[in-house]
């Protein structure tokens, strides 16, 4: 997808939210473990109840491969039902590799390719080899980790350099240099307002993953007042606060309901900083 | 296994060699493309070949992803075929997964428990968090990337921080406290001598896992001179150098020579430093 096509989802659906598809096979409601493959099930739910106000959706890949083979079948249904449904929806596999050359490029060949998402995740550690092999494919999306939201992101993310720039500035303004803004995103922690503003010094115009609404405790006003952008320039990620509203038989319904619930701050937000 | 298991092996095998199994389709001798499942047929070919001189094995996870689950179904079984024709041998799987909390749950779940692994690597960039939940296994081990040998490993992790020290050491001096030395083992491109010893001095009984010789680049006399330490304390991988010694039928009895070669290089060296 483009950067504008991006956009044009942000606008028709005045909205953006990404869904998480976290999917814990514990969490599924009791009934679904009927169903052949009960985690596609439950996807398949969640999806045509969210799909009206959701630009995005995050499958995390750790919650397939946790079985294996049949896992990652799962993971294939669910980004091909997706497709089907939705040919302009922006699909992210959050996979936090990080590899080199050669084998960054069976990576990428992996996601892009063999799964057909638009965007994967990954971690910087090991420096550009990391994310080349992903920019040779066009239209499809590196999504780097820059600030991430947990309690140990401390350890290494905020080691100051020399002139005092946080390891995560670095990460921003030396990766900025790899590719252009339609192909790189950023995830970032949406925890304290003041990081993200530093965040959005270095990258104006790039798009920002924020995976920290919901569960992870983020407040969606002050992300948006210092996230979002001229082209929104905003996912907001949601898993467990859609997912898992309803262990019964209206799990879906109650999911569709708690996406629209953001659709609805989201549009309002978008309003009031004239992004529509 | 036990830091004294993994020493126990190194002496019975007077050897410190891993055989990355870093299987390309694309480079498969062709008469093996006739079998049901080629890569499968491939490494177990290699297996017997190299097993009286490795005391370790790495599969490289991209290179099974790019098949998806029926690539995931190959690990599997080359997994399972280890097992069989050696409880005793140490297997790596080569992930660089790096994720928190309930993810990284999920991934110590889906490699210690469905892989059944004895090592995952792991990516330091989010902190704690992505090791803590591996540590939970008894006997199982995370391997962190420190120093990696890749051209752009410079990007990150020689960034220094206000006392000079680079974020790399930053790694190991923060991360040694996670864990005991039979539960955490270090990435270390063996790239420059210097660096080994930089290492060395601050992880002086840990195992380090050495990427770098071979194809690499690195020399394996260096290696030792800076990385042995009284319990070995190395594994040293080899890929392409030894799989793809062969595209004919005799690549199995190839690919046996090549480690058969390295492990006399490295019985030499563990005499000379008086590891044995």
């Amino acid at each position: 997808m483009t950067y504008n096509g991006l956009f044009e989802q942000i606008r028709k659906k005045r909205s953006f939210l990404c869904v998480g598809l976290d999917t814990d096979f514990n969490k599924l409601p009791l009934f679904l473990l009927a169903e052949e493959d009960p985690v596609f099930a439950f996807n398949r739910a969640v999806i045509d109840a969210t799909l009206p106000y959701a630009v995005a959706y995050k499958p995390n890949t750790a919650f397939y491969e946790v079985h294996g083979a049949a896992g990652w079948d799962s993971l294939k249904k669910t980004i091909d039902y997706l497709r089907q449904k939705a040919p302009d929806i922006f699909i992210i596999a959050d996979a936090k590799r990080g590899d080199i050359g050669n084998t960054s490029g069976r990576y990428a060949n992996a996601f892009f390719n063999e799964l057909n998402v638009d965007a994967v995740t990954l971690s910087p550690y090991m420096g550009k080899d990391t994310v080349t092999p992903f920019l040779q494919y066009n239209e499809k999306w590196v999504v780097l980790l820059a600030l991430t939201s947990n309690a140990s992101a401390a350890d290494f993310q905020y080691i100051e350099d020399k002139n005092g720039k946080k390891l995560f500035e670095n990460v921003l303004e030396i990766s900025r240099e790899w590719a252009p803004v339609d192909q790189l995103m950023y995830v970032v922690g949406a925890t304290r307002a003041e990081e993200l503003e530093a965040v959005r010094q270095r990258v104006p115009h790039h798009f920002l993953l924020i995976p920290g609404v919901g569960a992870q405790g983020g407040s969606l006003d002050k992300v948006a007042r210092y996230g979002l952008n001229a082209r929104g320039g905003l996912l907001v990620n949601s898993s467990r606060g859609i997912l898992y509203q309803s262990s019964g038989k209206n799990f879906a319904e109650k999911a569709g309901e708690a996406a629209h619930r953001l659709q609805q701050q989201m549009h309002r937000l978008l309003k009031e900083y004239r992004v529509l």
